[in-house]
């Protein structure tokens, strides 16, 4: 695991966040800790449980944080985050995406052969007859859950009578396990203003809602009803559909949710823990600094990174490239060599998906180093 | 190192194409061979020194077969990817950007005792001071080349009076030792038209052989002028300046630079060797497939992915949020749960810079493993 590491003689030992080797990807631990406790804290008053997903940090140690504060277990949006997850020491895990090749689904046995609680979402008769046939040559029911297309046609299968039929195949599987349903409408998670959000947010969970309500009218198990996001937190609640929530972003994060706002008027009630700091490698011409942080260090599916600390005031970031990024500074002001600035990033889960670690720092004090093992594990 | 592959269990054994764990990142060895025959032969018949980019491939089995065709080395954008090249056997290394933090400098120094041939770029005298004290404190001078600003303003000493006074510090300082100049003209590389492209090359040259004349007329060392990618490959011999050629891109080729013309109006002399191979996940809605790839396993700088075997006639990819892409299928097709299909790169580095490794294929067989070893180094 250490030759992972950016930065390897920091382990464990306490420095300074200004000596971290750069592009780096920073935790505000004060932040952090808030974000996790004020989710958690949230579904509690609201009697939902927390399944935080683990598709937008990829890390054991994260993950055993948001299970201290009261979480069930992960969702991982992949075999392969859910296989680093559980030798991490995850127990209970929902794969919110189908596993339908050979190896994924002998994959897929494997995992659950080794940890307690899997679950898999499906949303294809072919592809429910083929765990079930694998599950019962394992010698092992696999856990699953019927999964609905809310409108957005990414996955799922459709409502009416095929997610009735998925579901009392998968009840009567002597292979599977029926858990109950997932629905993720990850289509309304962004949008900006509260009122067409909540709007969004309830047309996807009256659906759901009909939908649980027909499987248990056949008799159909809906002990579990997994979905919403960061984006739908507070709205989901007064719908009373859901028993778990799938948020993920709310640890961290970023511009596109900084954007969104809360349904007071008022921002979300979360704050930015995770920012990309970076250093001035360049800076021969007035009015600009050249930074070592490019299409390499952020995503690059939203809008541009937001610089936070350490620039100057109506300081501007820009992409310059792979390997850097251009600082544009009003009135020719330049930086020295050396300076350490940092970003909130544009779009948290394909950012972290670009680095090994988190440099987890309380205030200027670096004090630990996270591994993100499920990393690049998209397979 | 086993434990960063994707699919461990096909490390050396040749297997089918169609049983890779997808998202994958997939190598047709056939076009990829051609790419590093046709780069080194063009740079031998016009004199020119070949050092590729590791930027783009970030492998040392890939760097090594660019050695055995002739190439001189290899170029690494950053620090982290030159110490992940030297430990894979690499000897000659050209850092094309600064290197200015302190721990920075300090790696530097250690990557400078243990390679025999390690030059850096440097393209500030204060720079070249920390550089200079470093190595004398060392006991071993460090190789440098002043760095010239093409006019990008993204690295680079402005022409004129700071590049040369750059160089006569680095000549005369005790632990520097110059061996000439480098300039890199990052803007001119994807411009589609070959006699703009040319126009604009020539231009950069052009400023680039005057700032060699000049350094010449000051007694400093020009043995190596390092500069010109995969855009200009065709373009810079006729410029008689560069000793030595920084084409990365060409051994994969991805969508930016299949637009780019050749000289002779076709296109370049480059197949597209790199791939993404996936599978159809979900495909419960006419006209529409979902498949395992989406902004976590594609970069997102450039125009989406485009498709290549396995997609029926007139099928488009898009992006179908972190973990998946569309399938848009003309006429209401569909495609079964399971299907396999590529899709050129938008941008070949920061896609290869989200994958631990490659999947080698011949024809339909896969028949090795590369592991991407400064996958992530960009500090």
């Amino acid at each position: 695991m250490a030759s992972r590491f950016v930065n390897e003689n920091l382990i464990g030992k306490p420095g300074s966040r200004a000596a971290i080797a750069t592009p780096a990807l920073v935790i505000d631990l004060d932040a952090f800790e808030r974000n996790i406790a004020t989710m958690a804290e949230h579904c509690r008053r609201n009697g939902l449980s927390l399944r935080p997903h683990a598709k937008t940090h990829k890390s054991a140690a994260i993950a055993k944080a948001q299970l201290a504060a009261g979480a069930i277990g992960q969702c991982c949006a992949k075999l392969g985050e859910a296989e680093a997850m559980g030798e991490g020491g995850i127990e209970s895990i929902v794969i919110t995406s189908p596993v339908v090749t050979a190896q994924g689904i002998a994959r897929l046995m494997a995992l659950n052969a080794k940890i307690s609680d899997l679950i898999v979402a499906v949303d294809n008769p072919e592809n429910a007859r083929a765990l079930d046939a694998a599950a019962r040559a394992a010698g092992k029911p696999l856990k699953v859950l019927a999964d609905l297309d809310p409108g957005l046609h990414r996955t799922g299968a459709q409502p009416g009578e095929a997610v009735l039929a998925l579901g009392e195949f998968a009840h009567k599987a002597q292979g599977l396990t029926l858990r109950g349903l997932q629905c993720y409408a990850g289509h309304v998670m962004h949008i900006e203003a509260f009122a067409d959000r909540r709007e969004q947010s309830l047309v996807a969970m009256k659906l759901l809602g009909e939908t649980r309500d027909a499987f248990r009218a056949r008799g159909l198990p809906t002990d579990i009803v997994s979905g919403g996001g960061t984006g739908s937190f507070d709205i989901d609640p007064e719908a009373k559909v859901l028993t778990e929530l799938q948020g993920g972003s709310y640890v961290f994060m970023d511009k596109q949710y900084n954007d969104v706002h809360g349904g007071n008027g008022a921002t979300m009630p979360f704050a930015t823990s995770l920012f990309v700091q970076m250093s001035v490698v360049s800076n021969n011409t007035k009015g600009l600094a050249t930074t070592d942080a490019g299409f390499k260090a952020f995503s690059t599916d939203a809008e541009p990174p937001v610089l936070a600390a350490g620039a100057p005031e109506g300081a501007k970031y820009f992409f310059f490239g792979d390997e850097q990024g251009g600082i544009a500074l009003p009135g020719g002001g330049s930086l020295p060599l050396g300076a350490q600035l940092t970003a909130v990033t544009p779009h948290c889960d394909p950012t972290v998906n670009l680095y090994d670690c988190y440099h987890v720092v309380r205030g200027d004090t670096l004090i630990d180093i996270w591994p993100i093992e499920a990393r690049g594990k998209s397979a």
